[in-house]
């Protein structure tokens, strides 16, 4: 079904589509290539939300180089948008301007499009195919599919460990276990989620910025505090510059003060407490949803770590683990209880084994059967990519 | 130096050595390869000790297919021994048989040979040259090489456990965190070992047999038990079969009545106690190696394993890590104390990374500073290949 040549194309689609890695947020990151004659006459990916889609890119590409694209066919990571959004849909224009075949790596999971522009397409006399290289391009794309499909951002959890899993000394000391290239890939992780959550554990212990810096980009994602009593000094380093978003549970008058002083830091408190009067972390993943977050990069300790994976609100784990090794009384990973027995361990899958510096990275997803409530929602497993026509 | 057919022909001759994997022991694993005019003309591979060499069974393989050896190149993994063994000198073997020139991966580590092979070679007019895919051949008898340098194993410590470091739950199962293909995978690196060694916790707990299943070989490992006060009851699983060899510390009379049931059960007592009483470890790899131990095999508890790592003993990990998640009151790797600073850690070099299964294998050794005692002896840090002519 599809040609070799097709896969060359898609795959620079997809090189293109990775240029917006840090900067389409909370867009997918798509992008296109078009091809007349065997010859590529333009290229694109999506800029910065409210400018061009990658569609519109190479079109104008193709245009400003004077070909005509009628017969030319287009190359794109996702499916072509069917709706008005803050631009026209690009279904559109690849109609009007008459090309003859789309092949798309995979539908549209926005419920606002979802096969309806590859339908305006095929409504129009263009050729259309779906599915080409259709793993890699959810992959880019998963935060955006999370979201579309299960409205809760993909939640990726960092850690930073020694071999014998340790992620600091017993003193709390942690910087640093993996080497500079290991962290600077961290801030790469960083770079490309919509936001980075972390708790007070770790803004007492460490006082972090948490923004990205070893990397460039010209966007800085939305910081995210768990905090249920506000218990965060004005003066920490995560309340500098742009506003960060504080979670917070039961609070009552004493806390008042507390939280205008963060106000007055540019701080946004939203409070969202459990039974327990904590933080609802399911219901602050919708919460963040709901406000466009595609994928949460997760950096905390191991008691705020332990909760989210208890209760079911991580989706992968981005492992560093460092060669060396930090004794058995150092800091854990995960604040978890063993299980009765071992068929009620946690289990993942390695997704990806990288050697980054002299460290390790390692991506591990959960197993669905762990946390059924990733399968809830409109969508289906989001580790498998929606199925193709 | 060497040309693109030498390392076609030396890869194959590593090729040859490594089907010695399980049986050469203690002999070094070495493969042959004569070639002659552009044509490989003779093969051959070590033979379990006492029978022929390399070099003699690739002869044979030549004469046996009618060729001369007149003008023949010969590839040998590691320098042609110049001593009369239980064999005769291979280097004079390859004189008489009039060859032209000889490829070695390296010098032979062994004192008696260390060069000599490689110069009565050349006084008898033949072209030597050392040094093709060093590396390759080292590791291939990284045991060997330890042996002759440093006059003890090259000790490996096996470490199955979950992504968050831990080996089994706190009720002490284990039994199993990996899955099947890293088990076996595991039973083959016991397989090429010289000798087995766990701990009395270990017998205690598993009851293991401690022998080689999963894989197919003619033959058993040594088994080493460390049992400082000969806890071992003799109805153990470890003592079935072949002599199994116990350490212990001091002793009294109150133990010779289970020494005695022990030495019934084929068990060979050696008592070597350090200053505490217990079993002086480093002691007990020289008399391991004064046994031939090549390549020791560790799969213990975090007790012993914590101690082996404390006292030097340990030249890598082999750690097969599950993608599971085992919760921070599991059972940890290692007995071992956080440092007073991230410093002053255990500090390793991931040597090799591959998946098994659904898990993950990592080989890592240990950078010698950590373990001074690795560089003590006649030799060189074994990691390093030696140096070539």
């Amino acid at each position: 079904m599809f040609s070799q040549t097709d896969f060359v194309h898609m795959e620079r689609a997809l090189a293109l589509a990775k240029r917006g890695m840090y900067t389409t947020d909370p867009n997918p990151r798509v992008g296109c290539v078009l091809v007349k004659n065997g010859t590529v006459i333009g290229e694109g990916f999506t800029q910065p939300a409210g400018q061009d889609h990658a569609e519109i890119r190479a079109l104008k590409d193709a245009r400003s180089r004077g070909h005509d694209l009628r017969d030319a066919t287009a190359y794109v990571t996702l499916e072509p948008c069917s709706h008005f959004g803050r631009t026209p849909p690009c279904a559109n224009a690849l109609i009007e301007a008459q090309v003859a075949r789309v092949v798309a790596a995979m539908e549209d999971p926005n419920p606002q499009v979802s096969g309806r522009g590859l339908a305006m397409l095929r409504d129009a006399g263009i050729e259309v195919r779906c599915g080409l290289l259709a793993n890699e391009a959810h992959e880019l794309n998963i935060g955006f599919v999370s979201r579309m499909t299960r409205r809760r951002p993909w939640v990726r959890m960092k850690v930073a460990a020694s071999l014998d899993g340790r992620t600091g000394l017993p003193s709390g000391i942690s910087q640093w276990i993996t080497g500079e290239a290991a962290r600077a890939d961290g801030h790469a992780w960083r770079a490309r989620a919509s936001a980075i959550l972390t708790g007070i554990g770790t803004v007492r212990e460490d006082d972090p910025r948490m923004t990205v810096r070893a990397v460039d980009t010209p966007r800085q994602p939305r910081r995210v505090l768990i905090d249920s009593q506000l218990d965060v000094p004005p003066e920490a380093q995560i309340l500098a510059g742009a506003s960060t978003l504080i979670f917070c549970g039961n609070l009552d008058q004493r806390h008042t003060e507390r939280a205008n002083a963060l106000r007055d830091r540019g701080a946004e408190i939203v409070q969202l407490a459990n039974a327990a009067g904590k933080v609802d972390l399911p219901a602050m993943l919708t919460v963040l949803g709901e406000r466009n977050v595609n994928e949460l990069h997760v950096e905390a300790g191991y008691k705020l770590n332990g909760s989210l994976l208890r209760e079911g609100c991580v989706d992968e784990l981005l492992v560093y683990l460092a060669p060396s090794l930090l004794g058995m009384d150092s800091m854990s990973m995960f604040n978890l209880s063993a299980p009765e027995t071992l068929e009620g361990r946690v289990k993942l899958n390695f997704h990806s084994i990288d050697r980054i510096g002299d460290d390790l990275r390692i991506l591990a997803r959960f197993v669905p059967s762990v946390a059924p409530e990733h399968t809830a929602g409109p969508g289906t497993d989001p580790a498998s990519p929606p199925v193709s026509n």
